[in-house]
């Protein structure tokens, strides 16, 4: 019986999560500390290993109960070398966060892209229910994606692998996006994507909830329109229809190259859940191959924010048993 | 040093194509047998172990040289079981492929769909050149494709992976699709779909080569299109343009997500070779991101109808080596 336990570490622009799991997966506790960005973010490494250590005397565990260490990181990285190329919001530029990590703790350490750990930590504990063929969507601010194949995460040549809100849904015509192109799937079915269609479509027709919200508050969220969209609201329901049929049409389009088992919708947008569902099948299933649509089915997330300190677990703990 | 001989073999509607391949992936020799489908293709396994067996006897080589046999076949396929669920052109249903060839020839078999085996032959003897991640696209009367990451097939949960034929390019108003969908890549980037827009575009438009071509023949090839395209015909370098579009914008979506090495384009179209290389880099460049097309070498497959029999030496070879 392996009692071994793990950590997991899932480093942002403002803090950084911090978990200890064991090796069932099964969360032992989870903190945060802030992400200390100063002196271009070397004094982080440091403070997740005093982080770690002290929790381990709180615990009153020795040292030698961990077996290892997953860390998801933003950012270009290697992953093979755990080496970040360039991480803007830290202010990392050529880091050897896995080598750094593994002197200052003396554990074995792997990092990876923090939307591949959702992936995993979805697979492993989540809405993917063990799938080895998944694909994790994930709607916040932005659009990102992890794609588990046979189990692996898929990083492509470059460490690009994944980046499925940034391909294009409006070839001509579409909004700008950070990445420079325009049209792009984050454009759309992010947060702000919604938003920015309702605001559009609530200038064209005033006869709507969203509408008044609009008046009362100065501007719409994308909670504003599931919400409405719950009540019936035409508009909100036409807006959610725009935003699902360029995903679903995108995801389709994936899912007849890669034929996965799960699809999983993670991140803010995911909480309005059912009608999110609702409209995204119906369109996925115009658009996706029929032995396809029956092979997939899409569920939302369930994990939350643990999802990456969990995949980082999985990661490190089949990196160990290899 | 192995001296060792591996069968590759490419079943068909109408011919199978055989070779007998080294263990470095060297031809040794090559021939094609028809493909016998009466009684529900139930000759077909004894058909190809007798060309096997008196080939070798040809080749005055004991059968105890040959180590295994990979077969790519149409159709639904069990990749692991090696078993075919159906496959129409041949008169297969529920047809123990592997057990059957194994069991006649005494030697370990793999199948894999013919797609696949194509993408793993160039990946290995090929344009792809060794790339490890490598996506195969296949333009003949239809549009095929195989996936390749971390250097093995992508099967997906019900090894419909690899169908970018069925990326809808048109999601309203498309062409009807074989596939009971409309606007596929397929009705567009395939030979028969370059024909038609060919068609549909000179009808609108006689002021063209291609115009004469069809007074003339009473219907347009791709390979019409292409020919009047490398005489600066205007209206065929407009059907290439709307084509490597189409084929442009997909192949750079299914980039940004699987982020490959090598796209390697096979098929009968691809014959067009360096005018649909340069008008498909401009699409491709335009809609993936920067990193991704850094990372992707667009590229003509090199192995022609060779591609099949070789992968599927390939992967016998990798199962028997496991």
């Amino acid at each position: 019986m392996d009692n071994h336990w793990y950590v997991g570490v899932d480093i942002g622009g403002t803090t950084i999560k911090m978990a200890i799991i064991n090796t069932y997966g099964e969360m032992i506790t989870k903190w945060e500390i802030p992400t200390n960005v100063e002196d271009k973010g070397k004094h982080i490494t440091t403070d997740i290993c005093k982080a770690i250590f002290m929790k381990m005397d709180e615990l009153n565990e020795p040292k030698s109960k961990l077996a290892g260490i997953g860390v998801g990181a933003p950012g270009f990285i290697n992953m093979e070398t755990g080496f970040i190329y360039k991480a803007v919001n830290i202010g990392w530029t050529d880091f050897p966060l896995k080598d750094r990590l593994e002197v200052e703790t003396g554990l074995p350490v792997v990092v990876d892209n923090d939307a591949n750990l959702a992936a995993l930590g979805e697979m492993w504990r989540g809405a993917g229910d063990g799938a080895k063929n998944l694909l994790a969507v994930t709607l916040g601010t932005g659009v990102g994606g992890g794609l588990i194949a046979n189990g692996n995460i898929l990083h492509g040549v470059n460490g690009m692998a994944g980046e499925i809100g940034h391909i294009t849904s409006l070839a001509t015509g579409g909004a700008p996006c950070n990445c420079g192109k325009t049209g792009c799937l984050e454009t759309i079915a992010s947060a702000t994507g919604i938003a920015r269609i309702a605001t559009e479509m609530v200038n064209e027709n005033t006869d709507s909830e969203l509408s008044a919200i609009l008046i009362r508050k100065g501007k719409l969220t994308a909670k504003d329109v599931f919400d409405c969209a719950n009540n019936e609201d035409n508009i909100a329901l036409q807006v959610i229809d725009e935003v699902c049929f360029h995903l679903g049409l995108a995801i389709a389009n994936l899912a007849n190259a890669i034929n996965p088992e799960k699809i999983v919708i993670g991140g803010g947008v995911s909480k309005a859940g059912d009608i999110l569902l609702r409209h995204l099948n119906k369109h996925f299933n115009l658009y996706a191959l029929p032995r396809v649509a029956e092979g997939a089915e899409i569920t939302i997330a369930t994990l939350g924010n643990d999802a990456g300190v969990i995949g980082a677990v999985w990661l490190i703990k089949q990196k160990i048993n290899k």
